[in-house]
């Protein structure tokens, strides 16, 4: 029997739980595949904020989940068997795959065969989406240059982690913001970030400005709400706002109430902010691997995760994600190899 | 004697009044110009709500005013004598002037003569700073298409009537959204708008949503706060938000308070949020003053204004702007020559 995970409910306001799954299993026969079909086992599954998301209707850059159907996400698997020419058994594979301990699926066009000099987790971090995102939204929007200011809230976080090495490899002076002073430390001294500041702190708004002398140039959102709240008054002229999540407002069950200056200083600064789904730029991903891959290989851009082992962990590492538990990519190993 | 209005007090919060302001009077030596320098007569004074920011120390993007020294707007005056060959006397000039009856002045490099066959108000709204504020915030930010839905805020208003108007030139479906069932009444049936809104009616955002049936691509912002509120949620996939100013947030003297939820849409829909200040654009004003002259000469582009008389009414007609009573541009008139 293989072991699945559903979708038993959309979830329209308020935090996901348990219950909010069908854990079942089922018969899975391996002995038909249909042409291009590939089956496969789960290796290492990526749980994301985005997920949350497709968790309900409501209208958004991903599509909704289907009821009663598996949960899918960001996956390496390894291929048992084979009916499509480009992979081959023993290979690992990184697409996006139902949450099962094995599947039949036909790969999508993005699916790619891992190198195997590569760790496999890197797939789902530096070289993974959460690179990709990283890389798109400071490429296409943020547009870092030397000697700018970038911020980055979830600076210890799967996204903003890259985002900050990349900064610093741009040559900017980058701030990192997140919700513990271990994690301040980890952005500064193992990331290599110029400052980090703790959004629980008393201070944190002055702590904020005193760690940007020379404000804000470029700000990578991935929380919203207080936090950025602080950062809008320190936005220099043309400063450009990368919204990449707003992870404080996806569980919230009455709107987030509270001062609404934005507005006021994009005005004042005439600056920018634009929002991003990282399938926007696909078509420049050939040069964003090659910068990622080679900012790996030079040990510029180091890979962080939180990594749980077994199936079972998949619904509360994801759940675990809006507790702010995981510090660099938060992935589950569901087999070791 | 000479009336001129000096400004007496900076102001960081709450509403300008009368009492912000020194009218005094003063003895003009007309006898020494120096070189380049005219003496004019202010014949139409602009008050515009950026004035004001001018009126605060708070960093933005107007240099503020200094105090005890005579407010300043874009106006036109009537050059009396001429020390200066690009003016003779008699030529009417536009440019930024003090609030005095005459004045001695070095023109700036944005200085121009008025074309005698225009009316001398519309070098204070269409074909002035009002309307290449609308061409350059529609052109460079909002680039609204055929068939595209823009809504701009405060559409009846000096800027919100020429940004509509434009619109409806590019072949788009145009609401506007105003405070009074007779500005609404303007917007459609003087300004050729597809459809208006009134923002005080209780149905504001169900009527707003009506008004949108195919979402709203570009969102002209000239107010914030709850007006802005009920038009995220119709944020199309790649939408623009041009922030041209946010009227409703100038005179508090408390943050607003209210859902913040700006962030969330634009992240779902890839959308862009821009400010700007129309001379970040000032080298594109050829082809702007090309267009909106043509426009103006073929009758697509109607100017309509709120004209008070007498240097007296400076004052009361700008503090009046944030009680939202004007249609159109608002415009002093000083003199009748």
């Amino acid at each position: 029997m293989v072991k699945q995970i559903l979708l038993k409910e959309y979830v329209s306001y308020g935090a996901p739980t348990t219950n909010n799954f069908t854990f079942s299993d089922f018969e899975l026969d391996e002995s038909k595949l249909e042409e291009n079909q590939i089956l496969v086992s789960l290796v290492l599954v990526s749980v994301d904020p985005y997920l949350r998301g497709r968790m309900s209707l409501a209208k958004s850059y991903a599509e909704s989940y289907k009821l009663n159907e598996p949960m899918i996400s960001f996956s390496v698997a390894k291929v048992l068997k084979s009916n499509n020419a480009k992979f081959a058994v023993g290979d690992y594979v990184v697409d996006g795959f139902p949450w099962q301990e094995k599947s039949i699926v036909t790969p999508s066009p993005f699916a790619n065969k891992v190198d195997p000099k590569i760790p496999l987790e890197t797939y789902l971090s530096a070289l993974g989406l959460t690179g990709l995102t990283a890389y798109h939204g400071l490429n296409e929007i943020g547009k870092p240059k030397e000697g700018e200011t970038l911020v980055v809230s979830a600076g210890s976080g799967a996204t903003g982690s890259i985002v900050g090495q990349i900064g610093k490899i741009k040559g900017s002076r980058v701030v990192g913001i997140a919700g513990s002073d271990e994690k301040v430390k980890f952005m500064v001294e193992e990331l290599g970030f110029d400052a980090g500041v703790n959004y629980k702190s008393p201070n944190y708004k002055e702590e904020l400005a005193a760690a940007c002398p020379k404000g804000v140039d470029v700000y990578f959102e991935n929380v919203g709400g207080d936090v950025s709240e602080a950062v809008w008054p320190l936005l220099n002229f043309k400063s450009r706002t990368v919204v990449c999540g707003v992870i404080s407002q996806y569980n919230r069950t009455t709107p987030d109430i509270g001062p609404r200056t934005i507005e006021l200083y994009i005005l004042k600064t005439s600056s920018l902010m634009q929002g991003f789904i990282v399938s926007n730029y696909f078509s420049n991903n050939p040069a964003a691997i090659k910068d990622l891959s080679q900012w790996f290989a030079e040990g510029k851009l180091k890979d962080k995760h939180t990594i749980n082992s077994g199936f079972d962990q998949i619904v509360p590492s994801f759940l675990s994600l809006f507790e702010g538990t995981n510090t660099g990519k938060m992935i589950v190993r569901v087999s070791n190899n």
